[in-house]
């Protein structure tokens, strides 16, 4: 448990360096039955990847998957799956200027006092490229939570001051930005070039709306579901913060306002409003789930910076090379996919909740 | 695993509800050898007390700790503490109004879905008091930390829309709302005997300083130091949004604004500026660790509320008893021992980092 | 995880020193609705109870206990339940003669290089009744698989050379020594008052066979039903040796001798014979399971032995007092207790197996 | 947790199915700082490579192993090391005659009952080919427990009825069987060609001495160093028996022979015999650790056999085709393998058990 495997029941262990040879998962607890191909990781896995506009990163990442076990004649086996990518695009790069240099903002300082030694080519472990393997995991959580009726919808909320104002979710894949209103990405995409042009960079939110949880999932005290999506979420490199529901808003209000009176819709406890964002006490309570991450700007930015490399020198250094301004997008399906691993994981731990329908899954 | 355990090495396993016999904690992993007798635990219990001022309930909670185990002669012996506290003021209450009715803003509908019967006295597992494990766990991992030079300061940053403007850190226990800026405290109390007049409730922010902590401590990827936090805060009761650094804010400034430059002081590297709040790339890189926990307004209002029964009826509530207006003061030392637990866990896993730190460690 | 917790879904955490002010455990995952009340724990720890023949310890040990959460109206909630057995014989015995002597055959020595420091009253945690929080947990696990139709059926195979010959039942509770043999346990019995003249000790095998087990239970690979039953088993104190169905004597016969050739009878897939035990390739195959742990002899014995104490001078001690000459016949029940625990949380987490049984069970 | 991941602090999380398009391991938690290279990991997979003597299947399979991750220049970085063995003999082979068939002695049916679908194809994940990834990880922890002066010598005890008598360490890389006693391996290579002629199989016991284990490690209750051996030893495929030091014989000796008396040598604490194997509570006593571990015969043979299909037919059936004789030779090296990944992470668990050199070890 030195921090690469996450999940209970439907636990996932990822592995790779940015520039290593390969990145990848090992999936435990897959339920057999499933239909799984390799198109359904490259969907998931073609919304991270980088070169689609001017606002990601140019690097040539095809990212092909194999499925190394764990499938057979198209369907899980109940066993563990292992997804890999290799690495291609992998040009002896000339590191001499970062390979010893703290980049500020960068994980560098820690990793090296941590370890002692890392791997400095594009942040080795600390890259974005580690998300690899949590989308391909996300791909095959978010498969079964669709059997189930379950379904999650993710976008950028904002990119540095620019907020959406609308939401019209046929929006969300017609801009490089993935925001669910057009005007507002129109204006998120004016304010990026002008960072592009003062060489800096620019951080935004993701927001994810889940549809179709049933209520009553989650576990109380430590692993309540908000916690353990906290955790899912604020383990994305780069995320600052997260809310749920009003977030810090419903810091600010008052109890007549924030609580949500419960009412009976079609024969079932509804709520009437959803300040809560689908979840009290750490338990779904059967409304959307909606919770926000923050995201920092890309540290990696040209202009000079004043750092300290592994002999205790004090230095300045550009970043120069292939960087997004901005990684929000790319980062909306690693967002989307650490909240399935959460969802599902929870869907199948409550499954024990209680000892009727436990006597009864075994009757049959 | 049904989540009421948390921690790696220093692992803690909380039970108890509102209204039943007891409450308490197992805390698993504690080194041998630190000093360690009831009055440790009093302190850390006494700052979430009730009845302490007019912002907190009248509920009369001495709440006397008994070590059960685990500690001999006035110090720990290595094995599980159990800590244990039982319940005085049980008095035989009507629930009859509240029984079967779902409280907005509570657990209570999603532990009737998830179990199909709970204990309806006072909240059961979902109350506030359940964080008295949780304290009696984070009053140990505080005394570890102490000895290692690490300690935290928490207090509340804002009580609704009332923000602290100074910081003068020996004002925190001066005032019944633990801010650390007498004159934003005077202020929040007024907001509160209006919120109480109109028989409503408030919410806030608490905010942690963490000091001492060295660099290289945390995993990467998935248990990342802020993402520990960020499930350990997250799974306090009411809180609905958690940040660390700049948090949100980072999200709205560029990389230039965001980023901490490196230098050299003392012959170490240090930040200029700490933007990160003290964690980059999940490890620590030795600033303060800062973070906020944002609460939602207690619930529990004497207004009039609509809302549903278990038989799916229609009602109307008034939810009248002892509640607090507000919970931020009391959540302030929940708060900071969830943060203790995480931090010293992360110490110990982070033994295991470098080989010949460890062959070093067993040549003694 | 510093060892004192167990199980995935049905995860306990014990608590305890001997001599301490009491024992215990808690027990997260125990799901919702089953009736439980002390009487049913105490059934299961009075088969572990000291004082009940000559071949047990002479200490009185009323071990009454205490249920402090997690039930309510006689119903389990769902949440943790808190055991704890309050220690009433803590005689202030001179223990000057042990304090600092590491006693041969027990845990002293391994205690002090691990930790520099223990309880030596008594054993501390490494004593026999560390194993009451296993019991009052096993009381429960078993209560849940009773309702599955499962039971467990625990007794003493051999005391010393003494081994049974034949198998009735009902004779297990008729003699001290739980055999289900009258005339083996009468020679068992006076092999043991050899012993005792000899101020010596005897050791002994216990055997566990369960019923109603269905097929297809357990993970395959590192938490094989039976490799998780290992673990459980040896985690008892004494315990030296594990084997399941034909166990070492499998290793001596060959396949043709040993496989156990599949039949249908009334419908159903079953096996003509057992040598498996009940388990193949980790996963239960519906017969009854069947397995054996060996316990060594009663370490505490009043004859001189030679040994070492804290500051490495060699020493001769006699261990006086009240030790039981065989510890087999209470930890029966220990064995019966660990085998349900382990067998019940495979239960639960084997319901994540096949995903068209979960979309199944949230349809409902 | 679906029980293929295994280890706390050093985890390894394996994959692959027989017959599948690669089987490895990913290993999380290894320090960094450990010289590793293909080549360490090479010399381990080839004492468990086929085609090694007349009793070893002839199946070729030249095992060619990729570190994908984990390592750069040569050493560990303490990210997860991901290992890759592509399958290369995977003959498109007629399995008709076994496609839905139950092999007595085989997880073939608990698969069947427990996913409903399974890869039929040379056992899938029930295969011994299943045991590459452990073998892979066990290489990485025996070198890290080297360079602390810790080793293993793993060994065959006995062949079917065949035990060995004398103990010659050069020996055991002189015969195919991997017995430490020249004129028992003939006797046993004898018994073993008897064994073919008759279309039948043989089973066995493997032993294991760790030398140079320092005394206080292992976790007392349920993660006792030697029930942590239980565990990982019973997880391998057809074991059958475990036991530590004098194991089931214990259970028939008196306290008097059992216990080992304590004295001084050199100026350390020693024992005089080692009745208990090198463990005592659970935690190491500085003794050599020694245990054992029974092996079924092969379960695979080309007699005529009696079984059922997945339509509930009965049949008779042939094993044919490339199958081991007896396993235990092959299964030495996995033996060795899963002890080693036990103690080294017991190793590192241990670290945190004194407050005073936490407290030293971050003041460096």
């Amino acid at each position: 448990m030195a921090g690469s495997v996450f999940g209970k029941q439907f636990q996932i262990s990822t592995f790779g360096e940015s520039h290593g040879k390969a990145l990848g998962v090992v999936v435990d607890g897959v339920p057999a039955g499933i239909d799984l191909c390799e198109e359904d990781i490259l969907s998931f896995l073609s919304r991270r990847k980088p070169g689609q506009s001017e606002f990601t990163t140019k690097r040539n990442e095809p990212d092909e998957v194999e499925i190394l076990s764990g499938v057979f004649e198209g369907k899980t086996l109940g066993t563990p799956i292992a997804l890999v990518v290799y690495n291609k695009d992998q040009k002896s790069k000339d590191y001499s200027n970062i390979k010893d240099v703290f980049r500020p903002g960068h994980a560098d300082f820690g990793f090296f006092e941590k370890y002692g030694f890392r791997d400095y080519r594009g942040g080795g472990r600390s890259s974005g490229r580690e998300t690899i393997g949590r989308v391909c995991a996300g791909a095959i959580a978010s498969k079964a939570l669709a059997s189930m009726g379950i379904s999650l919808c993710t976008y950028t909320r904002s990119i540095g001051p620019v907020e959406m104002n609308s939401f019209d979710a046929s929006e969300i894949t017609k801009n490089p930005l993935y925001m669910p209103d057009a005007a507002a990405a129109k204006k998120a995409e004016e304010y990026l070039k002008a960072c592009m042009e003062e060489k800096d960079s620019a951080g935004g939110v993701v927001e994810c709306v889940v549809s179709g949880m049933p209520a009553g999932v989650g576990e109380p005290v430590f692993d309540k579901l908000d916690a353990k999506l906290a955790q899912a979420i604020f383990s994305i490199g780069a995320v600052k913060g997260f809310e749920i529901g009003e977030g810090f808003g419903a810091a600010r209000s008052t109890g007549s306002e924030n609580n949500d009176a419960f009412c009976v819709k079609d024969g079932k406890v509804k709520k009437e409003t959803n300040h809560a964002g689908g979840i009290l006490g750490g338990i779904s309570d059967g409304s959307d789930i909606v919770f926000r991450a923050a995201f920092k700007p890309t540290p990696s930015i040209a202009q000079l910076q004043h750092t300290v490399d592994e002999s205790l020198t004090e230095k300045e250094i550009e970043i120069t090379g292939r960087h997004d301004p901005v990684i929000v997008p790319r980062a909306v399906v690693v967002v989307e996919s650490m909240a399935a691993i959460v969802l599902f994981d929870a869907l199948l731990e409550n499954m024990a909740s209680k000892m009727d329908r436990i006597v009864d899954f075994y009757k049959r």
